[in-house]
């Protein structure tokens, strides 16, 4: 194998194939990255077992062959070489190695057998749609805080989607993710070609370096997924992924109908009350009061150590007064998710879950689990 | 005590003085911040025993009086308030509290007695002399990479710095930083009134706090001195430091004379190519191999894991051809502070420490100690 290619093209593919890469490998092949040059174009493979990424681009090949080499390492030999450069891939030497050259730098780096690197899954993947770019990043960034980080609920740690009949009718593609404490809900017209498909649950791992290329693409994303594995691909990258083998908890239940008490401020002015009101909280709980009597919504949180905060902020509330403890955390974390300028609170009493919805926007909720302060 | 200030004035004081403040405390008292109020000024101060600052601004006093509280919490919080809000610092309710006031927030932060509060040091500072900001970046910044980090070696965990006579004739004020690998040495122009002054040895930590606080400065910094304290005064901030209290050993015997191998090699370029072949050299080592012949400089590593690397530059040598190791990362550090477009390498061989010099700035001279390879 041996190929010349511009530095800027190839170190946006191998900063894409490298991402998937752990640092660490007891499998050492997995370290590596698999090229592949033929017919006038390169083609990157990384895989951890459980995510694979693709990647082609054109370059001119003058010996197709493959071969494969530490990822990071060629990563950050790419990274360091001059803007501008042309750099060669040269595996025509033999002896296991990859020849790197560009200029007068001469890199030999340890190849390993392409025989040994895995087969990536061919599995069938009888459902397909496509969404947008930003339809995606969206349904990622309204949910993905509040995936469980807690190994031992596996089902958790991850985004469940699935298809599902809206209740005004209609069918929509639906996003969830909780860890028990909060959980949010995104929804979106159902794409073409999605309806029948099976609920599945997306990896935190792949939500990651998903949303990772997701930051650089515009335009259509192609989806195609089984019961058991997903596929996204944008022009010339493709990520494919093992699925959660779980089943998500009927988040249904969770979410409360019949919370009377509405409360509803400007959310910029009540995340960053919350914010300030967290610096006095302890660091353990986190926890902060809110307080409602008539317009006024009061804030306030106190330790024995740093002693005590309270904010006032004029609110439009006119259920009757209550008070009602939350992890300031959790508070700004969904507040951070709502685009509009206001944010609805649904709450029914300081024990039972509340509810926050976006006011400009009815396709995300949020609930939130009170604590007791 | 009570007073009113602006919030912009009141951040900028604080983030002088909590950066002064660890983190951790055995001692309650020094994790805050003594506020004074009176005559139309508030002055704050922080100190960890060894090390105090000052600051002293305007603000609307409408009682006198003097408290202390917390000082990474009260600068949390005003770093939070919004800009250009009007700050209320209120000690007045008694109880031993301090009460921030703004807008509609309110925090009670715990005040430990003033009484309680460390006297700073009132020693006679017998030496004062000044230098611009600028004078002082340069010292601190072409010489602190050197300094060490082996606790036990106490003497060497700061920047020696002493008034001494020029080779040439003329008096100079040098500081000097080792840690037995690497050493740098700048000098300028002695100022008035430092002539006589002891050698002292400046701590890491007030190098740190003193190399932050000129980064907002300009003008002229007032340094005030004695055997085991320095004073540093910019405007209204003063920092004031104790010394180190051990023998500086006599640097100039590890500043080799006679090197004839003379190299002179594109600053920039070198170091791009340094900074490559690093990334084959192995974790612990970060060895590289500069070998010389005529004209050409091929600069290589290799480890058993990671392959090898070669870059060849050209360069100015006329001496024998001979090959020489150096810790890559020091070879960066010393790179980086040459500011000019061509180093000069002296070198006598390939056991013997090589001078590094800056051939646009004569003031600076770094010495590296090689490695075998």
């Amino acid at each position: 194998m041996k190929l010349t290619i511009e530095r800027a093209a190839l170190l946006k593919s191998l900063a894409h194939v490298q991402s998937v890469v752990e640092r660490r490998n007891t499998i050492p092949i997995l370290s590596n990255v698999r090229i592949v040059a033929r017919d006038g174009a390169v083609g990157f493979t990384a895989t951890d077992m459980d995510l694979d990424i693709v990647e082609h681009l054109p370059c001119a090949v003058a010996t197709p062959g493959e071969t494969t080499a530490p990822a990071h390492t060629l990563y950050d030999i790419v990274r360091k070489l001059p803007d501008g450069a042309q750099i060669e891939l040269d595996a025509t030497g033999g002896n296991e190695r990859l020849t790197v050259r560009a200029g007068r730098s001469t890199f030999t780096l340890p190849a390993l057998p392409v025989a040994d690197f895995p087969s990536l899954s061919s599995d069938d993947l009888p459902f397909s749609f496509s969404l947008t770019a930003t339809e995606l990043k969206s349904l990622i960034d309204r949910t993905k805080f509040a995936i469980s980080t807690e190994e031992t609920r596996y089902y958790l740690n991850g985004i469940f989607v699935h298809a599902t009949d809206q209740k005004g009718g209609g069918k929509v593609l639906r996003a969830v993710a909780t860890d028990g404490h909060r959980l949010a809900r995104v929804e979106l017209t159902l794409p073409e070609g999605a309806d029948g498909m099976p609920g599945i649950i997306l990896p935190r791992k792949t939500v990651g370096e998903l949303r990772k290329l997701l930051d650089e693409s515009e335009g259509e994303v192609e989806v195609a997924l089984s019961e058991t594995r997903i596929r996204f691909t944008f022009g010339a990258v493709s990520l494919s992924s093992k699925l959660i083998d779980g089943t998500f908890p009927d988040y249904e239940r969770v979410i409360p109908v019949g919370n009377d008490k509405i409360l509803e401020i400007d959310c910029k002015a009540f995340a960053q009350a919350v914010d300030r009101v967290a610096i006095i909280s302890t660091e353990k709980s986190r926890a902060i009061k809110i307080a409602l009597d008539g317009g006024a919504l009061t804030l306030s949180a106190s330790s024995p150590d740093a002693g005590s905060a309270i904010e006032e902020l004029e609110v439009s509330y006119d259920g009757t007064p209550f008070e009602i403890g939350f992890n300031s955390r959790y508070l700004l974390d969904i507040t951070g998710q709502i685009q509009g300028d206001t944010a609805q609170f649904q709450m029914a009493d300081s024990a039972s879950p509340t509810i926050v919805r976006d006011r400009a926007d009815q396709h995300a909720i949020y609930v939130l689990m009170p604590m007791r302060v």
